[in-house]
């Protein structure tokens, strides 16, 4: 597969957009392969995805920014550029359960996410013969009771060593602290056991099954400030019945997070999530 | 297709419950048709439903219920006894949106609901077309600001006449008194327009618009006191994206509407439904 | 709501056609609204969709054809213009089962489809209610063993008084003639009940019921000479059990039938359907 | 948790058949925990699982099948007798793709599946690190051409080794031979990657693309003689679009195959499955 351009563009809505990004995309040779584009009426606000194929364009990639800077600018674009070539460097966090980091590496290993995973970070040990078994460094940096500021700073000490892209929470759980959030801006992606709203905070599948639902849900999003606020990924639901207990939903919920969690992380990857107030706009 | 009886239960749990009911129907020469049963460990709670064919049944429907009571004392049971040929009377509430109508009304000409509707009432006119294309009485009832008690008077009066046993909630955008939901205990069906709990009171598709979540949802219950919060019968939900505004999400909602509310009402009249506590068991 | 144009185009992929395109409607002042577009890499096909406010444009709506019709040669684009404010005249046909007729027409009357319904044909006289409650002609035109060409000939006659631009096949039990067919390419859409390819042909629910199947389902798709294996549009599904007899099957089929099919009706009203070789690209 | 038993039996419908099982584990001071009985009324057919606590039971485990024996002669009964602390012995077989193997191994070591698995046998060496992490014997017993029944005895020799009560073909792209299918009747679990009968045989997925299908799905069932034909077990299906091509259809598709083989593989441990005719019975 030849590699390939990615821009993502958010910018006051006028009249030209579409214009002026094919025109520059064209006078280079490019031929696009995919794109996709969003209107937010109410803000007017324009949104969009082109990806273009490398092969035949008339620019070096790493000509492409310095460009397109002047279109941008006249248009008032916030943008991103980025090569399909480039596989951004993800660390894993987990806790005790395991079923979303196994699923992951088993994605990783068999070649279906285009990024590098450096290290994996547990405050258990539970995870570690994955790690093993593929010859990823497993840190365990436990976090005690009261001093989290201190596995904090070992985890940033851990992320910066290994220049990391993207955190993914895969069922972490320890809330991370203002300052961790902070340093990833919409570069946290976390996995949360219940349809958000409904349901946030500790405990949603002991929540869904006192309230009687019918319907079982997972929600993957960004990290905010906020617990369980962030921007929403992905989500879905699984049915369930009065003769399903907790530890059912439970069962049958870890089977909805593996998906919610992994098509969050690939989409990530693969530049398809832009980010606009507390909403994701997914060009999947 | 020939009549049956139908016995719900509910009692503490212990041995020997289904022995003696399955010997009680035995002894009168009954063919069970449907049985289903439930127990909530937890709560030691023990729950059953159990269909049989009248034909060649050795007692009379209406003798049924004396002779069964001794062994109900016994056990400790709550019960409740049921004619498949007995059609409860129906009465539908609406708004101004009529799509849970005319679902409701298609279904019942269709002959798929075995009950009957005597009347419709709403505080609009919207729904008087399709009250009158079927001859159902259509009866409209404003509710004016700071008259809902003399609104609800007459509400009452018309549920009286008609003998009305079970109230359907069809998008009627009124909240009910609670000597109004009093009166009609685990017999008032709503229909709410997002996933319980999340979304509960006014405006849900917005809040979900607002949120970003990624699938939207509908839920019937039972009503009690406290809004939005009875015993959930049912849930579904159906994707949205980006792409979907306000006007696309309400659109797509409510195909659901239509739906769980249906699946509600026909469970209700086929005594399917056992509430406790703020659940229900659902034996469909 | 103001008018808007759409343009939807196929043409063999090319670099400069997003650019040529986006020029022709910024040149004339045009604001994009929606655009949507897809390759096929194996076919080297370009498909899309374009959706444009004409406030402000600096052409009328009558002009546009002969403006675009020079870049369209050059790029050997086929394509249609469509106006959001022409509403197509469309045909109902129905037998016996009225489900999808009556969820057509509530959505009609309530505004949700962008189209005139001049009249319902029927073989038999069991959607005559619904019709008549919304001024709607009904022709029933009995198809007699033996006689379905005279039949025919009486449908076409009605279809070409009444100028009708698509046929709606709502539940219609009769297999239209390659003539019939032919008068109508990618404008007539059938709602099949089951999940195509599995089970064509007659009586699906019952082949999904003798195959045991866990889940059912209903397809939309356009009418060609061969049957059932039109593009297909749509499709959903539903979970069935051991407990859902045939009967149970066709009333939770039916709740599929009505949604994929008004589905496949509004994107075909709204130009969000493009056809290729036998497949459908939905610009939903 | 205590251990329990599990009786599950078909037999022709007839009165009294609830109240003879009831009572005789009544009478032996048998605490019901989970009962669920199915009519098929076309067929007179009555299928039943029940499940008690062996805590406070008065017969022994090993004495149940001889006093329940006179029962099941009286009224006709096929019958199986199952203990929940017996732990079924399943091979699991492999080809290249691993996915569905990684998910049964973790779902294993997780705890969630109660059976053993003393060996993988494999054609390819492919999954041979998921084994060793794990430490399960990996067999790779390569499948020459025209040498399938040599693979085959050194395959049964493995199966008969390890006393194997289940296989499950995790992506085995061979098929077994008759002999074979003959020694483990309804004791084979197939995962077929698309959604029966819907596409059989090789690459349902390049079928699927190439109808131009909506929804791709994915169908655990029985081995039997007749390819791909044998009783349905589970079925699941996930949305695709024309954005999809064959790649992503395998991805999206193998999500599914991954839940819905487990599903099968779990509910078979449980005893929760009764097969008759081409159908299943699923008691979950």
């Amino acid at each position: 597969m030849s590699k390939s351009a990615v821009l993502l563009i958010t910018c006051p809505d006028q009249k030209g957009l579409v214009a002026a990004i094919a025109h520059f995309l064209f006078e280079h040779g490019g031929n696009i392969l995919h794109a996709d584009q969003h209107q937010d009426a109410e803000l007017g606000l324009f949104l969009m995805r082109v990806e273009w194929d490398l092969a035949g364009f008339a620019l070096d990639f790493s000509e492409i920014a310095a460009r397109f800077d002047p279109i941008a600018r006249r248009l008032g674009m916030k943008w991103r550029l980025a090569s399909s070539s480039h596989r951004p460097r993800v660390a894993v966090f987990v806790s005790r359960q395991t079923h979303c980091l196994v699923d992951l590496i088993h994605r990783y290993r068999a070649g279906e996410l285009g990024c590098e995973i450096p290290l994996i970070v547990s405050n258990h040990p539970d995870g570690r013969w994955i790690a093993e078994s593929c010859g990823i460094p497993y840190h365990q940096v436990e976090v005690c009771s009261g001093q989290k500021e201190k596995a904090e700073a070992r985890q940033i000490e851990l992320l910066d060593e290994n220049r990391i892209d993207l955190l993914v929470l895969a069922r972490y759980m320890q809330i991370l602290s203002p300052t961790m959030v902070a340093r990833f801006p919409n570069r946290i992606i976390n996995i949360h056991h219940s349809f958000l709203p409904a349901f946030s905070g500790a405990k949603p599948y002991h929540q869904a099954y006192e309230r009687g639902v019918k319907l079982i849900g997972a929600t993957s999003h960004y990290v905010t400030e906020i617990l369980d606020a962030g921007p929403i990924i992905e989500q879905d639901v699984v049915r369930v019945s009065h003769r399903d207990g907790v530890q059912e939903l439970v069962r049958k919920g870890q089977d909805l997070e593996k998906i919610v969690l992994s098509r969050a992380v690939q989409w990530h990857i693969e530049n398809r999530i832009l980010v606009y107030g507390q909403k994701t706009v997914v060009f999947a």
